[in-house]
């Protein structure tokens, strides 16, 4: 699903204008999308976090630059020979491989930040250079794909063909739609609740594609579920745990983060977060425990963040501070394993 | 693979003792094997943990067993019904189902526990009742298995069929292996290396069937290899990062753990770590780290861990310690992204 042509065209325009400079005599310089804190704008009208107009220079003229300058013209270049060859890395294979090359970074961290410029300055997410985290999140559903990866090129893959879903790994991630029975997308948080809805055909039920988020998931499974919302026009739910840090996994997942402000198609605006809500807790008599300190400052947090001011996200702080508990999305088992499914799940999708 | 017919057999005998006991007006009670730490042995023999000949007793006439026991019943009653029902449940799920039966566990590691006692007492590990973790290993080889969970029973799964891998759960656990292509499995600790040697094609090249471990893995992954060992008779070889945790996790998948010693079926005795060890560091001049306080602390452990006395093992802790570095396995792509496949695994496995 991503266009490596033109993430390639991108890679050979930057080095052309590099390669010019020099020829020109002149010490090549590169403009980069500034990302600093005053310069990532929340965008009200789409609902998401971008990056406003300022930019910052790299000029390999200046010594304070020249080092990350030569790291991303290596990274560029590392991507490049991925594309080429059609490869894909890990953002740590990356870091270990400066050093066949004789490029120092102090650390990951560093290398990470540089692959970020390059998402800067080429508009293009890390994965369309092939350059992928490690993975923990799952897919099953009526979908069929087509693969793109080399020895698999036309393949397709029916997403119900492994009952214990498939990962959602550079494969997939690069796999074009086919077709489609499903009606809508429902993202779960834990592998627990995943198993469960495949076990119980809760998928067929409700005609959902399942996606296992993993707790916070991903960039490319962000990324994934705007593909199955765009491509396929399959509407988005996602249900978490109900407590701040699974409510935040639905935020970032329909408004993005300011960590990825610089990558444009990643949010998926009319996504919708079913629960555990605040009121499901109280609703459905779920088991529950005392918010710790850590999640009430959370929701302190939470409140000052700009992607909360609408009068139904800060309802939903408000409830669980009225209420001052969460429970798991695991706790509907109270009632029966297949409680979540016949009434819950019921009440929230049809 | 795993005999449930076997397991609703040892159940419905254990409700049945406890009823007859009733009938004949007396308390019922049960001896489970003892799993304290002196009646943990390590059978040198078979190079792994055992359980000893002493017992302890549940009995219901006693008011300080009658939680434990009533706890343990309501487990076997609901492992006979997941198996009745050909389902599934984490563990995190049987811990949320018992309040919908007024069972009282005070938190998730009791639920637990009375799981591990069900094990000790049947001698048939959880999985083999439908009860498991939550799961982050996966799996890619020239085998075919054929699923018996509900809805696939029958069905054959080529396991090269996504270029992500399949990930290890109850389904894969469960399935039966119908035939193989591979010559040896190749176990490896972290996601970034699995998927480097699908995409490489090294699992053609050494005929391996990769299983990625995820870290230390769960106790079904340790069962999928051993079945893998034993029903196909497949050499077992482990890559792990070199240093004293990822040298451990090969150590356990060989000697088994002492918290699974009432599981016989879990060890792969003749598996092979083939590094990184200490010597590799050295003889492949690969990038290290320096060894932390926690890292000399482990070697530490380990010195008094019977399961390092030969030796081979002895000397691999001494390697460490004279070196006083370790190195990740992703430190290969050091010298080009295919090296470790080219030269260090053809060194090991060849």
């Amino acid at each position: 699903m991503y266009e490596s042509e033109d993430a390639l065209a991108v890679l050979r325009k930057m080095g052309r204008s590099v390669v010019d400079s020099i020829q020109n005599q002149q010490f090549p310089a590169i403009d980069i999308p500034d990302r600093k804190t005053n310069n990532i704008v929340y965008d009200e009208a789409s609902g998401r976090f971008t990056l406003g107009p300022s930019t910052s220079r790299r000029d390999s003229s200046n010594t304070k630059h020249v080092r990350s300058f030569a790291q991303l013209m290596w990274v560029a270049d590392f991507a490049k020979r991925l594309l080429e060859s059609s490869r894909t890395s890990s953002l740590r294979d990356l870091y270990y491989s400066s050093e066949a090359f004789g490029v120092k970074f102090a650390d990951q961290s560093e290398s990470d930040r540089i692959v970020t410029d390059l998402e800067c300055y080429t508009g293009h997410p890390r994965e369309s250079f092939g350059i992928f985290p490690e993975e923990h999140s799952s897919i099953y559903g009526e979908i069929v794909l087509r693969y793109t990866v080399p020895g698999y090129e036309g393949r397709e893959i029916d997403l119900t063909i492994s009952p214990d879903g498939l990962p959602v790994g550079p494969a997939i991630v690069s796999a074009e739609p086919v077709r489609s029975e499903a009606r809508l997308v429902l993202a779960v948080e834990s592998g627990g609740m995943f198993s469960r809805l495949i076990e119980s055909r809760a998928w067929k039920r409700f005609g959902a594609v399942l996606v296992q988020l993993g707790g916070q998931p991903p960039r490319a499974t962000r990324r994934l579920l705007r593909i199955l919302r765009s491509r396929l026009d399959l509407p988005v739910y996602i249900f978490t745990d109900g407590d701040p840090w699974g409510m935040h996994i639905a935020k970032v997942i329909i408004s993005g983060s300011a960590n990825s402000a610089h990558i444009s198609d990643l949010a998926v605006p009319d996504a919708k977060w079913i629960g555990v809500t605040p009121d499901d807790i109280e609703n459905y008599s779920l088991p529950s425990e005392p918010l710790t300190n850590a999640d009430l400052k959370r929701l302190d947090d939470l409140t000052r963040d700009v992607r909360y001011d609408s009068s139904k996200w800060a309802g939903y702080i408000d409830g669980f501070r009225r209420l001052r508990v969460k429970a798991e999305q695991q706790a509907f088992s109270r009632y029966g394993m297949d409680y979540v499914v016949d009434r819950y799940l019921q009440d929230k999708l049809v």
